[in-house]
């Protein structure tokens, strides 16, 4: 009984921490402590002509106001070209280790034959996590990452943020070590939130210091979700937003030849899917509900020169 | 004038020597000597959707018998897959060594440190030629171009022959006989024609053997034909088309919102030429004009199996 007190009262502090740690970081973003903060968010940028074009519209004529790029992609200076040219606007870097679609494929951006182990026999990215984490030497993570990171800098890319394509950087407590570092050597903050197991470990926990922000929670359509309807889903999510800080990820793309022919035989997060997400997010009716719950559209770049590169 | 007098008996000798070379040719093939023999081959496949779903149309539906792919570009596997379940259909690889296009990259297929000097600093293949030629390692070269071909084969394609994307492959002396070599390696033709300068060299005739397969022409449109429409022209070509073996290179894709994002900024070779190209070759009107002129078509398949792997 004294031990599950203890836990108790471990769990009530933690808790407690963690409402005051999120409302000081609205506050120190310049927001009332209770305001629900929203990051709309569009993943996989440079993947595709088609995730490209219509990512850039959403964003522009639509309610999405942050994106993360996917600098190994064949796409990749399609958007770097055009992010380099707005840079008012929030793109980060999507941090890839995986090439998951049937026939259209790539690789490792840092060219090395260090990077065996990161590559299937057909000289790709392999097409799931659990081969990035049994195959991939993590002695060379970091050199991959940064070259990802450099390559952005180097093509005019303001980069505001890093998160995961697949959570594949995230996979292994060793993998998540290096998300954080170079997070912090090149001072930008990366996709953290409450809901990560990797946050439960006091290693991960140590290294954690008061330029890293973690978000109350990460939002996103789950194949039955999609099944469903989307734009319900959407709504749902939007009239029953929490105060503190979310990031919804989407994934936004025409329903056209080229995206039906990349996400081949996998209809979830597939061409219909993503064109879906780009209906709802340039819709009146998503702009109306964000107005309607006052929610606040907040973007990576105001937390990472508000926090991660603040002087305090 | 004793000089002038040899040098005439010098050509006329080798005019001699290469008709009589490529009545043998057309006679080894199981052809009249002076049949008009062709192959309609399409360049490119592997470097877009839109190409590849175009070029199967074309083969399928159309005139087109032949055709290229390029083992590094990202939508590889999609036509490798193709081949790979028809075996019956006449595919060789288009070796790349420049990735030409604004906003849309690839690299080298050998993954490793020696293609250093094959990369530009953003890590794909020169957009051009000059630098391939001034910047490249010419003792890589062999290890680039035999990993596109094992992959290609590792894929299941039955390589019937090798050509040069952008011409790259053959632009200098030493490129010219790795060229040679690979093709004698893997016992493929490489594609040769009467025209090229290359041919003029000591050094390459000496390697040619009567394996290999000279053809007497190649013919492709420029930009100037595509200016004038493209139906007048290839009409023309193939009403005015000489006997011997002719490849006419063509670029069937269609013109849609991906091939205009690959050849943005670049008519010549764009979209909508790659289009023309497709409607006159899967015309009815193609169909007659060679019916009408008694063409032969021809495969490469043919030329390896009977000449390049023949026995005698």
């Amino acid at each position: 009984m004294k031990n599950n007190f203890k836990l108790f009262l471990l769990i009530a502090f933690i808790s407690f921490f963690e409402i005051a740690f999120s409302q000081r970081i609205a506050e120190r973003l310049g927001y009332p402590k209770d305001a629900k903060l929203l990051i709309i968010h569009a993943d996989d940028l440079g993947v595709s002509h088609s995730e490209n074009m219509a990512s850039i519209k959403a964003m522009e004529e639509g309610s999405v106001n942050s994106a993360s790029i996917m600098v190994p992609c064949p796409w990749f200076p399609e958007i770097a070209n055009y992010a380099k040219h707005h840079t008012d606007m929030d793109f980060g870097l999507h941090l890839t280790l995986t090439s998951e679609w049937k026939y259209y494929k790539w690789g490792p951006s840092y060219k090395s034959d260090s990077m065996a182990s990161y590559i299937n026999e057909q000289g790709y990215f392999y097409d799931n996590v659990s081969e990035v984490v049994s195959k991939a030497n993590p002695d060379f993570l970091k050199a991959e990452l940064s070259t990802q990171i450099r390559t952005a800098l180097n093509a005019g890319i303001d980069v505001t943020h890093l998160d995961a394509h697949m959570g594949a950087v995230m996979a292994t407590e060793g993998f998540f070590e290096t998300y954080i570092e170079v997070g912090h050597e090149f001072k930008v903050p990366v996709l953290l939130s409450k809901g990560m197991p990797a946050l439960k470990s006091s290693k991960i926990r140590a290294m954690l210091t008061d330029k890293n922000v973690i978000l109350d929670a990460i939002i996103s359509a789950s194949p039955n979700d999609f099944e469903e309807g989307m734009e319900g889903y959407y709504s749902t999510t939007i009239n029953e937003l929490e105060p503190g800080i979310t990031c919804l990820l989407i994934h936004t793309a025409y329903d056209n030849q080229e995206m039906q022919g990349v996400t081949i035989d996998h209809p979830n997060w597939g061409a219909a899917w993503r064109q879906a997400d780009f209906d709802f997010f340039t819709s009146k009716k998503c702009a109306d509900l964000l107005k309607e719950n006052e929610i606040v559209l907040i973007t990576w770049r105001e937390i990472r020169d508000k926090i991660t590169r603040s002087q305090d």
